[in-house]
C-alpha cells in the first residue's frame, strides 16, 4: 500500500477516478451489505457533516445512514435554516465546520465550480453529493452497484439515459464512469435538454427500448417553458416510459431512475414498481455504496 | 405466545386495540418510567424514522427522546424542509426510508386516510402520531396512562372532553380507548365543534366541571370564523377553563390538555401548573408511553 | 468541594460571574482541547437540548459538536420549523423539553429579559447561547481562551472592540469578564452604534489599531438605515479593518471577529485567514470551551 493510498481522499466526482479505483469502492460496498450486523465502529468517535446548500431528502437520508452504519457522530447542515441567508458563503460554512473538527464532509451544492475551489482550500476529506449540473458520484456509482448486481458484469452492456441530459449530473457521471468500464452509454433526449459536448449517441425513444438499461431522469418542465414538450402530457408522449413502451422491453432489461419521480410524467404510475425496476432497489444501495466511499475518504 | 404476537406491530389507532394490548402498553410504559438508567439497548443498532408531514415540536421530541433512550439511531424527516417540496409523494418518501433499512417509522400527517393505505404497501412497523382528524393513539394512551397513574384505575371515571371535538384526533383516539376501560366519557363543544357520529353525550360546560377529568382541547380559532365563538373572549367566556371555573372542580378531580396551550384562551394562565393540573406530567407520560409503543412495534 | 460547588449551574452571563470561576473554565477547557480521544463518556446518557429561537449556524454546531464530544444524546430546536409558529411561548417550549427529561438546555433568544426569567422558573440548568444584545457568555470565553493562548495570561492587554457595540452581546459579554482580569478594554464605534451606559473608552480607528487586540464585530447595517454610515463602502472606509489599515498592527497584535463575518465591509476578505487573525482558531476554541460549560452545568 503507497502512501497515496494511505492519503485521506475526497471524491468529488468519476471523470478522474481509474476503473480500479471505482472497482475497489464497488466491491467495499458489497462487503457492507453483506455484513449483517446494522452498527460498525469504523467511524467511531469520528465526526461527518452533510451541508446541503441544496435540498435533497433522499441523498441526505442515505448519505446520514451510512455515517450512523459507520458509527460516525453525524451534524447535519441545510441552507435554509442557516446563516447563509445572512450572507454567509459556501466557503465560510464549510470552513467553520472544518474549524469544529469534523472528519469528512459532504457537500451537495448549486453554484458551478464551487465545490472542486472548496476542495483546494479545505483539508478535510469531501464527498460531492451533488454539484450543480458537473457530477453526483454517489448516485453514479450506486446505479453501476445495481447494474452490476443484476448482470453479473457491466462490460457490453448497452445503457440508454433518457430525459434532461443537459441539466442532469446522474447523465455525466454515468456516463464518465460507465464508459470506463466498456458500456455502452446512449441518450435520448428532446433538441432542448441534449448536451452536445459530451461524447454520446443520441437515439430514439424506440431504440432506447432495445437497451439492457433504461435509465429515466427526473424532467423538470419548468426549467422549459416553451416548445412542444412544454406540458408533462406532451413530455410523457414522446420521452416517457409507459407502460405501453415497458411492455417491449427485453425480459432481461432492467428500469433505472435515480429519483424522486414525477409519476405519470417520465415514467408510469405502475412501472415504479414493477418487477423490471430497480427505482427501490437503487435506494437500497445506496447505503452501501456510500458506506465505502465514506469508509475510503477517511482510511 | 402466539406467532402474530411475535410480528412486527404497526400502531395506527386504538379504535381497533384491544383493550389487552392497551393495558400491556401501559404496564410496559410503567417498566420504563420506573427504570433508573436513562440509555438503553433495546434498540442498539436499529434505525426510527420520525417523518413529520405537518410541524409537531412536543410530539416529534417525546418521540425521539423515547427513541434515543431506547439506543436507537434517530433520522428526523420534516416536510417543510424536504423534496415533498418538489412534489414528492408521501410514499414515495416513507417507501424511500424503509429501502434505507429504517426499523421503524412514526408518520404524522394530515391528509385523510393516507395512512391506512400506508400500512398496506409498506413493510416495516408504523406508528401513528397524529393522522388528520382521525386518531392519535399514543397522545391518548398517555393521557390513559396518566390518569390511571392518578386514580389507580380507569373504570368508573368520568371524562369531559372540552372543545373543538369535530377536528380532533386526541378526542377520538380517547373516546375509543376510554370506553373500552368502562370509563363514561363526555363532550362538552360548541354547535358547531361538535362531532355527532360519535358516540358520546355532549354535557354543559357547568357538567364538565363535575367529571375526575376535565380534559381542554386546543381550540384554532381560525378554523371558526363566523359566529358568536368567533373571537378568543368569548370562547374563554363559554368554554374556557377559568381558574373561577376550576375552583368548583372536586378536590381528586385532575386537568388536561394535550397541548400546545393556548394560554387564556381554552385554559386560564394560572392553571397550566396548578397542583390539579397534569399538563406538564403529561409529557413527562409521552416519552416511557412512546418507548414501550415502540418497543412492541420491533418485538 | 462544597455543597454549592456540586449544585447543577447554569451560565446566564458573565457579568456576574467570578474571576476564578471564569478562570476554572479557561482551564478546563485547555484539558479538552489536550485530550487525544474525540468522544467521551462525561454526558453518556444525558440529554443536551439545543434551543435555538434565534437562527446561528455556528454557535448551534459548536454546541452540538462540544455535547456529542461529551457523549451526549442531543436534540436540536430551531424555532423557525415548530409550533412556536402555532404562537407557543418560549417558557412553554423550554417547559415541555424539561418535562421529558432533557439535562442541560442551551438557549438562544432575541427578547431581552426572558431567559434571566426562565431560569427562575426552569430546574434544569441553561446555558446563554446569546440573549437579545444583553449577553453571549460562551462566546466572550471563548475569545478570553484565544487571547490568552496567545499572550500567555490576559492581564495588562489593550483589546479594541471595533464596530455595532450598541446591539453586541458579545461586546458587553467581553467587556465585563476581559474587566475582571484587568484587560484596558475600549470600543471604536460610530456615535449611532455606541453604548454609553457600557464602563468602556471611545477610541479612533487610528488608536484601536495600537492595541494587542483589535476585535471587530459583525455590522448590520440593515439596522442603521439613514446617515453618513449607511452604505458598506462608507463603513469600511470609516471603521473596516482594511489590508492598509491592518499593516499598522503591532506584529504580536491579533484579530479577532466572532463571526458570521461580512467580507470587504467591516473586515478585508485577505484579513480573514492572514496570520495574524484568529478567527478560525476561534471557533476552533468555541467546542473545548463549550464542552467545559456544559460539563460544569451538570458537575
Amino acid at each position: 500500500m503507497t502512501m497515496t493510498k494511505l492519503k485521506q481522499r475526497s471524491l468529488l466526482g468519476l471523470k478522474e477516478l481509474s476503473k480500479e479505483e471505482i472497482e475497489s469502492i464497488l466491491d467495499r460496498a458489497a462487503y457492507w451489505e453483506n455484513h449483517p450486523v446494522k452498527v460498525h465502529t469504523a467511524m467511531q468517535g469520528k465526526f461527518a457533516a452533510n451541508m446541503f446548500f441544496e435540498n435533497s431528502t433522499r441523498t441526505r437520508f442515505s448519505f446520514e445512514v451510512a455515517e450512523k452504519r459507520l458509527g460516525a457522530e453525524v451534524l447535519n447542515f441545510s441552507a435554509a435554516v442557516s446563516s447563509v441567508q445572512k450572507g454567509e458563503s459556501i466557503y465560510d460554512t464549510v470552513r467553520t465546520l472544518e474549524s469544529m473538527g469534523i472528519d469528512v464532509g459532504i457537500i451537495r451544492l448549486k453554484p458551478i465550480g464551487v465545490l472542486a475551489e472548496l476542495a483546494t482550500r479545505i483539508k478535510v476529506p469531501l464527498i460531492n453529493a451533488g454539484d450543480g449540473n458537473n457530477e453526483h458520484p454517489t448516485q453514479a456509482l450506486l446505479d453501476m452497484y445495481t447494474m452490476r448486481k443484476h448482470f453479473g458484469q457491466l462490460k457490453g452492456l448497452t445503457v440508454t439515459i433518457v430525459g434532461d441530459v443537459l441539466h442532469s449530473r446522474v447523465a455525466r457521471s454515468n456516463l464518465w464512469a460507465l464508459q470506463k468500464f466498456g458500456v455502452n452509454v446512449n441518450f435520448c433526449s428532446p433538441p432542448n435538454m441534449q448536451a452536445p459536448e459530451l461524447n454520446a449517441s443520441y437515439v430514439s425513444m424506440n431504440d432506447a427500448l432495445k437497451s439492457d438499461v433504461v435509465m429515466m431522469l427526473r424532467v423538470q418542465l419548468e426549467r422549459h417553458e416553451s416548445g412542444m414538450l412544454s406540458s408533462a402530457e406532451n413530455y410523457r408522449e414522446h420521452y416517457g416510459l409507459t407502460a405501453d413502451r415497458a411492455s417491449k422491453l427485453a425480459k432481461h432489461a432492467i428500469i433505472m431512475h435515480p429519483a424522486p419521480i414525477n409519476r405519470n410524467v417520465e415514467i408510469d404510475d405502475e412501472l415504479v414498481e414493477h418487477p423490471q425496476s430497480r427505482i427501490f432497489p437503487q435506494m437500497e444501495n445506496g447505503v452501501p455504496i456510500r458506506m465505502a466511499v465514506i469508509e475510503r475518504a477517511l482510511s
